[in-house]
């Protein structure tokens, strides 16, 4: 049987701001990223999604980002590997605790923003991560992009990987991501999407931009839920996966 | 045989400021109430300090402080009992993280200056804070003054109570702390502060401001290391203790 | 020939994260009171706010308030009088550097959340204000209640005060506003609410919330921008006064 | 007659932690570089900072850095063009209503640590802070490093530039500093760093790491005030330049 996991980054408000349609996406998933109080979040925001995400039944990860609320964890800070494995150490605890308060434990970390995308490409940055990771509890998942520097240095560090892949976005043939300032960049139409996606899942290729064909693993789909456009599309892959066979089941129940 | 604690607050500095004489302090004490990121540290000097305390088989417990690094946790802040309760599990499940990473486990958790001072008279703010600590781990130790609002909602929790005393401070009648801005608040002199203590540790009692003889229990002797006199200080009533047979342990040890 | 300055909150989103309607208020109100960065705010908002008030030849005003950004200010703090005048200085002096780049002078100072209750209250907070704003610029009109501690401590620092009156809460008998928490704290009617501002403008009466005529007076009238229902009522009472042949006019012009 | 400027950075302070000797080296220099709330201090500090340095004559400049306590402003972080304008616009404004409170008008702009090296090199980063300072007052000197991105940016904005030249460091060709990973990048000895300053000033020339003699212009000789060591390099410094016959001179008095 065939199985893919829909992934939702969660809990980004913070005070009197808000950010995201958590209730209504949440029903649509099975596994949660959630903010940890640096690029998004606060206690309460923290305490109220995990206690959400419980109730829905929905695999709860910790998305620590680069201390900087200002540019949501945008934006590239060049931090030491000392510095990035502390502050995973740091924000995956302080999200656990609002896990096991809310009956559940931790499932996966998913590195967030700009943190995610210098960790793909820099392996001391990968490695301080899985290392921030591997120091608080060796059987969480790490969720990141298949063939990235996150996959090696977590696999060095025994650590369960579970690859990501993007339905809106179009693939160079090495697997990486076409940069978002590149034409083409984005995959518009939500048919060839949805389709895409499929395929991966299915068939374990998808065709580049170049028009090649490649391989590609997808434990995890992500998929977004800040506005209406972007819900109404998750209900529409949702509804495409079932239609196929294919089960949507958190990461925990993927990888065993 | 008689035992007490000395608890000190560790792990205060924040990036390229620095305060505490934490590697000099930590060998004349058995407990070490660590700071969260909050009022003080940051994610690197949390990790330092719980290697150090961990190295030195102190017993390590969470301080947990208002959001106000700028106020260094000294500022009233009017927060609602359910933010109190969030930033108490955010805290300790941050600093729990390092903990275990060092391979050890939280002993303990006392509330930090303004929230310490103000939940000891306030029962929301009390309960709130044993909340926090009790949908985290029940099995934490919770320290602060004999007969403080907090004594009471640990007790209703069913949490554990370390009782505090204070060599330095003065107290009235009914077992609090005599006002800083009173006269007599603080007792200058050393000799007779060491002797208070080994009289409230082998006696149980301790001589008021106003002359009178209370009753006082010591779990744990609040000491301080942010400077020379300081830490001779602590030396002195170390030595002073030992000398009396009053054994120096962690706060787990006390309880258990 | 009557005239009413209305005012309004403006520039507090923050990074990533929107709150207000700020262009679609911008033409409706005569004066902005400006986020600096503490309880709300960043330097890109401010710079974006400013260009656009100064765009609409709206009266721009600093909105200090406590560096709280998760409670948007509206937690009280225990500050001291030196740190009030000082963050006061700091945040009109960051506010009015945007006003001059954007080719305008900064027209008043109001008080925002927390520390705009407490100072109403407390002399010494009120005072400290005053000190800062008239450390900075003593022409600078102070925004505030009438009757309030500020309004006190403005006279005596000889700088010159606004009267701020709310259309939709209710009065005391000593022209303080009645507590939210209380029943009939606010004017729901939009129909009264509008009558009673017209009538404070034109007769200087309010009936309080036990039904005594008092005296108020109202230079400025305090609005809001953020919901579609706000919006409305703001277009509602425009149109109410200028039917009135109340003009609206900024601040500046009405105390000069 | 010879003349040259000696900055320092002063007011880094921030809550409870205290770093520099600001007392002590106020006396020995002519100009300093004052940290504005992002990187270092807060409004106490800088209220503090601008009457002490007021009352001891020094030229009063603006230091502004990243929006990052954590790092001191030395961790590199991605910023638009657009948002490091507006910081700088922030940053300037808040300390220039200190100096003005403080009976001072502000002389000089000198970006810190990480911002000032990437400006250095990036000349987009350099434009947006030449815009910022602009936009506040086209009379406030830049002081930067000669030949650095900062200089071309000053000059085609029009702002008044002042070149800043360092006594412990080793020169590359092009008049770059060498890198400090570089072995040979610090001048060690105390006399011929001295020595290397009055020949800068004095024949504009001075030996690069490789043996070159290369042409350069010293306005402004950076000095640190952050140990007793760095005190008596002041010390020495003044010294010896005092018995060149080289006044020692605030900028605005250099470059009129």
């Amino acid at each position: 049987m065939y199985r893919v996991d829909l992934n939702c980054d969660l809990g980004e408000s913070f005070g009197a701001y808000r950010i995201g349609m958590d209730e209504q996406i949440l029903p649509l998933i099975s596994s949660a990223n959630i903010a940890c109080g640096f690029h998004a979040a606060d206690p309460l925001v923290m305490e109220h999604t995990t206690v959400l995400a419980a109730a829905n039944g929905i695999g709860m990860g910790a998305h620590p980002g680069f201390p900087d609320l200002q540019g949501f964890g945008r934006r590239e800070m060049k931090l030491s590997p000392a510095e990035v494995k502390a502050l995973i150490v740091y924000q995956i605890g302080a999200l656990s605790a609002f896990v096991k308060a809310a009956g559940g434990s931790l499932q996966h970390v998913k590195a967030h923003g700009a943190l995610y995308n210098m960790a793909g490409k820099d392996k001391a940055l990968a490695e301080a991560i899985c290392e921030g990771i591997s120091a608080v509890d060796e059987n969480l998942i790490v969720l990141g992009q298949a063939g990235s520097r996150v996959e090696e240095a977590a696999k060095e560090k025994g650590l369960p990987f579970a690859r990501e892949v993007f339905a809106d976005r179009a693939y160079e043939e090495d697997g990486s991501l076409v940069a978002r300032s590149k034409s083409g960049a984005m995959i518009e139409d939500e048919e060839e999407a949805v389709n895409r996606v499929i395929r991966m899942i299915k068939e374990g290729k998808v065709r580049t931009v170049t028009g090649k064909e490649i391989s590609i693993q997808a434990d995890s789909v992500c998929v977004h839920g800040d506005g209406e456009k972007a819900l109404r599309f998750v209900e529409k892959i949702r509804k495409a996966l079932l239609a196929e066979g294919i089960a949507i089941k958190p990461l925990r129940e993927m990888t065993t």
